[in-house]
């Protein structure tokens, strides 16, 4: 079974695994107070052009959104976000058990607009009496989205500067950044990044580490007290250092970019190899996830041989499917998930009526 | 430096490592639901001797105690613990966030007893109007305790049935259980306590692995619906199976006792060696912590070299402190520790009035 | 000013405030525990036919909503509700305060249906990993909505079947509940709601009381340790039998219903005499909440004399707004009301133009 | 049976019930917006000697507690309190529901200390690594306490002045706070308090109202948005001038002092009649709860004709109870109280071992 249902299939890039080996017996203090952890932090601060950065080190990614948007909220507010954001679908319900609402607002590919921000919040400041309803508190993205799409330097910067005027803290997830930034449309660079937001995280579970989100917290409003949020939320590893190692190798010398590139580099491969069969895409991405549309009847039988995510049905007979890459695909695995696709796609062809359908 | 402050300033018993380097590459599919996360499961329910057992991997200790906590109080009810308990001091009031409080009862060394249990609960039920309290729902302890000390088999047993006579699930706190163990006092098994408590969890992150704390629960009313739990607590590692090929390799053949009776031999060692000078302890420890009463000045110069645990403060010129061994102590550096505190008491012991305070 | 924004405009029913007169002196027991509150549980008992229904005396709504609702929820667990639920938009988030998410289902006039309840339990049933995304736990309405319509007995009944089958309680929020039994449509009577649900309440606040909700718990699972959920949620009124007395006369001889039915007089006064001057309405409510659309500049005028609530822009030159009345509301008033739209109407008429977009 | 084991026996007093029925078809908007309630803050400010203080009514004691305690905290912050503090025993956890620790220190009589406070602070500060532990946020006492003691102008100075300089908010719970400032050894005024604190609140359920608290919040940092925490925590009253109508009442012409001063001279005359009969008391209270030693068998013959509250057992055969008086407490039944306690010592009397235990 080759698989491609998600970004985190396998275990760790090996310069990572070969450092915690040679590392191993080293003695350090707990919870990412060691020399691995001081060291990660300079160089991310670095990679990110700014030094007054405070950077925290979390497991996973429902743990980092959590614990990020529990410490900024006031009891009474609640978060803006996609309705397909990973906060306000896929956490089982763990910023509502912190106290606080998500406050959606529609999408068609992941991303949402400087309008949707303002009509919230307007909307919520011209009631009469305001306090019958939940406060909007903060703006959350992902980048790239749940749907790989992603936010352009400008578009950043609109719902950065249009979160401000609202005086609303603008909130990043980067679970996937790396996959943004290698993107071949990005125009967007950390230290860009690092300009146009409060604060947001550097994915590590799904580019290369074992586990591992790296906070960067920009505002200085923010800052205090971050790791009593990260302990009370069960985030404070006792062996930090894990955490601290890992993004040191990913970050000394540009591994992390350099591995996010290779996923790029399959992703087009699949999309470009399904674009020339005239294959539909749900939405365009440019990132490690691609969700093209396929006859249900070829999906059947490509499950035999492979992992994929069922998206969404698009007509009776066709459904969108979600494909990852990440730092770990291989080319011979895409090669023959793109060549069976064909094949598959070949015997259909036979098939007149379905093949009209995929024009 | 050398390090006695924790039981977690080393990375993972090379085992372990070697494990993850030989799966690195593996395809597996994500949170928990591999290959190598079922084995240790067979492996850990063989252990503990009951086919039927839930098991769950977690990764930190706060993260675990706070979600198993979650998942059985209803809203109004609290948990019985020791004040030493972990869960009323050093999780940040992790388990508060979720709603719950601690209902504490005194402890002298970090145990509590079954007419203490017995006493919240008939003192809560016989109020005239209980609905103004907290009501009591859930019985916690660790073993060993935050003290060093340990239940013994009866022990446990009187505790268990007591709470179950009182309705409350009992919930055993194993971050350092095979430090108990291994103790030579130990008369009771991983079989033993799978049949005395509700659920327990087995300590990964203080004894061999990177991180994991491995979740046993018994009691079927507390099985359905878990998982969501783990998810909302952020608990729920995308990569799962690096907790499962960690207890895997500690449940296999014996690693994770040998391991652990390792660290106890350090501990004795460490004891036995300060117990010759005449030493006093603040606890009678038989497992992997030791709280010697030293004297100020001696704990002063023994800081230039050593990091441990300051405890307690015992009179004008003493206190006690922290040691902890664990499975990667290395002998040489206990027998250090020993000959550093032997050379300095000697010195000491030309000061008369010092020397007496320490018989 | 005359004011129809809302229902609570005035204090209580003469009756109720003569009752507090002649027991103010006497003594009592606090918490609900009096010979009041006992009577008004039996006569609410007799009067939904079901002696074995356990009744609670709360004393608002969203406290009401957020007490039942936290009581019948696991940790991961969310309440179905339309978009326009109470709950979903109204009550600062209280529901979430306590850990739940509101799952949202879209709704045209403020009810839902059997196949939305069915579709969010089997699309979170069917995932593949549902742990990931909040359990369905109980499905809540209103009846009569916050839009004025309501639910016929049958449809009650399906939804409550729906329910049943999916293993989720059912719980409707009465704060205005005799004004449905009271309406003209009504088929159903406070018997076959009793029967037609796992839990409810009889809003007092806006039927004739000072305050006060009576909460009937009609399922036995969520009958045990109420009242510890109605004191930690801060809704365990000291002087208890405040809420015993002002029930006891509500429904001693009657006294809701017939009250109930004078507010569905006034409302309907209002409703005819609109739509005999060709006046839609936003929604069709037979109930004590008329929605009328209106044009904008008719509205400004009729402001400076009458409050109302602003409910929604239709068009670029007309608002639906809602008139409430109640068990208080004056027929001097409601004649008011009416000619003064109609001489504004009159007046408007002389524009060709808007006359046209009001047929 | 006279009742005496509480101060909310009864209703209201008769004026307040007066301006009710007065005002009661008067038409006002809802929650607190109203007139009524405007004058009261007027009112309240002006006896505050404070014209900058926010005030507004919620509905009960726990209630309050929460609401205010909940909005001053970070999620990772407690609250101190002595151990016998109403909201560390007997508001079923409902500080704990919000998600924070109840930060308790010892207390013989119900008071704290600046140094236990500081004393608290400290050890939490100077931990090394603090962010494991639950952060001191803020101050809580009650005056008068639940003991019947109180906290002299001096000492209620230096708790402030302590917590300014821990920087953590003070908050006096002053659910009795008419029978503190109406006692006779009270030397502090309403404006005092209101220079001695961070917020604090009037308790009306317990002198003269059917209910309400109103919170005065003198610190500006603590102003902003307390509305939507009342709403959220189910305290915002849809008919909000029935609280803003009895706190009119209480304090345009003094009657809030005026019936508190009743309440003392009933407790006093219960308090001065058991002293002359050498009845030793549990707490030494000059305020309305009275803490006499009785013997056991002497109390149990009082249980057929009176109602107390059981407090503590003292030995074998003597408890500790306690009679509440009230604004509403009638003379006749304070001297048939101590009439009859008399008569029954001097049967017991008779009996000369028990007489000794009572000298």
């Amino acid at each position: 079974m080759i698989r491609f249902e998600c970004d985190y299939n396998e275990g760790a890039h090996e310069r990572i695994l070969q450092r915690l080996l040679e590392t191993n017996m080293e003695q350090t203090s707990g919870y990412g107070t060691d020399p691995h952890c001081d060291r990660a932090r300079a160089l991310i601060r670095q990679a990110c052009d700014n030094e007054q950065a405070d950077v925290h080190f979390l497991v996973g990614g429902t743990q980092t959104n959590t614990t990020v948007i529990a410490s900024i909220l006031r009891p009474y507010q609640g978060v803006i976000a996609a309705t397909s954001g990973h906060i306000a679908v896929h956490e089982t319900g763990a910023i509502e058990a912190t106290g606080h609402k998500v406050l959606t607002v529609s999408s068609e590919d992941g991303k949402i607009t400087p309008d949707q921000v303002k009509a919230v919040y307007q909307s919520h400041m011209s009631e009469s009496s305001p306090e019958h309803c939940v406060q909007p508190g903060m703006v959350y993205i992902s980048q790239p989205t749940e749907n790989g799409t992603m936010y352009s330097k400008a578009e950043l910067q609109a719902l950065f500067e249009t979160s401000r005027e609202c005086g609303l803290p603008f909130f990043v997830d980067g679970a996937r950044l790396g996959y943004a930034l290698a993107s071949k449309n990005c125009d967007m660079t950390l230290a860009d990044l690092a300009r146009l937001c409060d604060v947001f995280y550097i994915g590590g579970t799904k580019i290369g580490a074992l586990m591992g989100e790296a906070v960067v917290i920009l505002n200085e409003a923010l800052k205090p007290d971050f790791r009593y949020m990260i302990k009370q939320k069960g985030g404070l590893l006792a062996k930090g250092r894990l955490l601290g190692i890992q993004f040191e190798t990913l970050f000394e010398d540009g591994l992390y970019l350099e591995i996010s590139r290779h996923a790029i580099d399959m992703a087009m491969r699949i999309h470009d190899s399904l674009e020339e069969q005239n294959i539909r895409f749900l939405y365009e991405s440019p990132t490690n996830q691609q969700f093209p549309i396929l006859p249900d009847h070829l999906l059947e039988q490509l499950r035999s041989q492979y992992t994929f995510s069922f998206w969404e049905k698009v007509d009776d007979t066709h459904s969108a499917v979600r494909f990852c890459t990440s730092w770990a695909t291989r080319r011979e695995n895409v090669d023959a998930l793109t060549r069976d696709i064909a094949q598959l796609l070949r015997e259909t062809s036979k098939a007149p009526l379905l093949a009209e359908a995929l024009v």
